[in-house]
């Protein structure tokens, strides 16, 4: 990987990532503090004494520099008058002016470098995502059984946490929505004490990660019989979902991912009632490249892994949203996450 | 708290808030994405569309600016000629470049402006942060009495996490640490399947969370009977934290705390071994101002919430680290954690 992305980088120039996930994704070096400097043909990683074995046994074939003030140690190892870029959507304002005194006109702000080549997934990387997305259907279904009338959002999330811990998942993946009744309405909704009530749209968010990668997915039941503005709100979101899945090949427009999705919404009379983007890459960040909204640039390329999730959000009454994690091929899209989608009533 | 943050921060000048726990601690937003701007006597919170409900139930009292691009679109706000203040160790690169369009040559970079007010708690914090340190170790004497040879790093980390979750916890505070035998040398050890035997140390850092404040704690176990060098840098570790957390009173050097508890270390011969500070404050953030190492500056308040956690790392062999969260107060300090910190033989 270190190679695709010296062939990314401008040559004859340095570069300096301080992004952590990129340096894990060059490295494999997953401590909490680490500046990755690739600098004419040398690579170096610099981080502090409380990661010097595990930088050892990390990274054997890199140059290792310990100092608990990293950057500008790592910095300073950058050949004289040799341009040196930096992550410009990652670095601090102050470390950039930390950088300055060290590197005094050379710098060059870059963004993307490192991303754009994590978008395409080596065979090892959508491995990881695809079992993180067993797990993910795996816990879902444990979890749901046990859910009844009168559990909390809170009671639910710790099942499904758990329950992700015991199929095999080393993290969780982000904090777990469970959003009942009117809170479905919020999308990004935090769980809390309240029981979940016969008549609840139940909408459940939620992803295991492996060796780093991430699942993401998201179901929407009904606590008893559905009403009509339910069912009817449910099967927009699992058609327009449908549509974006199938949208998502390889060599499609990013914005024309979003608007297959977004077409069905609207159609239907929700379009002001899906006010957010259709979807987003998932590897090593649960969020990242590519992003499919009405704006998206770019094109979907082959080996990419991304989330397709639309939604209905109707405020005071509930929401739906339905979210596969899918790899993209020059094939059709392929869902690697693979509950079923249709309304399930539960309890 | 916006009151006492307006305080400090230089008068006739908007302040742009882009850390999301500084917008949390002065807001209540939750949300994963949000920009606050204190300008002339007003508050904007600006975030997207999918906070739409929770921003109006979390800040009732703020204008709320929905907008996917957030940061551009609450910059326009700031009036014309005011000077605007960002925080400079949050704000990325890319993002001073967007502003600089925005708001042409009236960019003032500070750092460290909320941060300095969040050191002392209010009362609620510090009740937050108290609450966190019974529920942790509530959880770890629950964890430590199902410890046997045979079982795994992850094992432990997996029960500790649940009893955290069962205990009341919100969140956890951070990737739970669980290091056997020669794994202890690594002080920020990730948990693996290597199971724990007979005659290793075995060190477990690791900390609940409750409404968005931690609690970190350490404790070292030793499987079966211990040999005479684990006894020997566990006792130097616990005279190095009972020196470090007497010295930690109201008004005292955070560089003196910190040579408090390494005079210890070094006195008895382990001082290349002790390779990280001293401790840190512990609020919102896991790690946050203050800090103690041998380079800090700056004296210690009262009210302040922060760890004391001295370590030795044998490479090869095994490390000992003991840790509390202790409130500091005019009098002497108390420690919010306080599982007993003797060298413990498991299994």
């Amino acid at each position: 990987m270190l190679e695709r992305v010296r062939d990314e980088a401008p040559q004859t120039v340095g570069l300096l990532i301080t992004s952590l996930t990129n340096v894990r994704y060059l490295t494999g070096f997953t401590g909490s503090n680490a500046v990755l400097l690739l600098s004419d043909g040398e690579a170096i990683l610099g981080t502090d004494g409380r990661y010097a074995v595990q930088a050892a046994e990390q990274c054997p074939d890199l140059r290792i520099l310990l100092d608990r003030a990293t950057l500008p140690a790592v910095a300073r190892r950058v050949p004289d008058a040799e341009p040196l870029a930096v992550e410009s959507e990652h670095l601090r304002v102050s470390d950039l002016r930390a950088l300055e005194d060290v590197v005094t006109g050379r710098l060059i702000e870059l963004s993307g470098v490192v991303e754009s080549v994590r978008i395409v997934k080596e065979p090892a990387e959508l491995a990881a995502i695809a079992r993180a997305c067993e797990i993910s259907d795996a816990a879902l279904e444990a979890t749901v059984s046990r859910v009844r009338a009168g559990v909390t959002e809170r009671d639910i999330a710790r099942w499904l946490e758990s329950a992700m811990f015991e199929h095999g998942a080393d993290e969780i993946s982000f904090a777990t929505i469970v959003a009942a009744g009117p809170h479905s309405a919020k999308p990004h909704h935090e769980p809390t004490d309240r029981p979940v009530a016969t008549g609840d749209l139940l909408l459940i968010d939620f992803g295991a990660a492996v060796a780093g990668y991430h699942a993401d997915e998201t179901r929407t039941f009904v606590l008893g019989e559905p009403e009509q503005w339910q069912r009817e709100i449910h099967e927009v979101v699992e058609q327009a979902q449908a549509s974006g899945r199938q949208a998502a090949t390889a060599g499609v427009d990013a914005r024309a991912v979003d608007a297959a999705a977004r077409d069905v919404v609207v159609a239907a009379g929700y379009g002001e009632h899906f006010d957010h983007g259709l979807g987003h890459g998932v590897g090593l960040d649960i969020h990242e490249a590519p992003f499919f909204s009405t704006r998206a640039t770019g094109m979907l390329p082959a080996g990419s892994s991304v989330t397709i999730e639309p939604g209905i959000y109707l405020p005071g009454r509930g929401g739906v949203r339905i979210e596969d994690t899918i790899s993209v091929t020059d094939g059709p899209s392929r869902s690697l996450t693979t509950t079923r989608r249709d309304l399930v009533a539960l309890g």
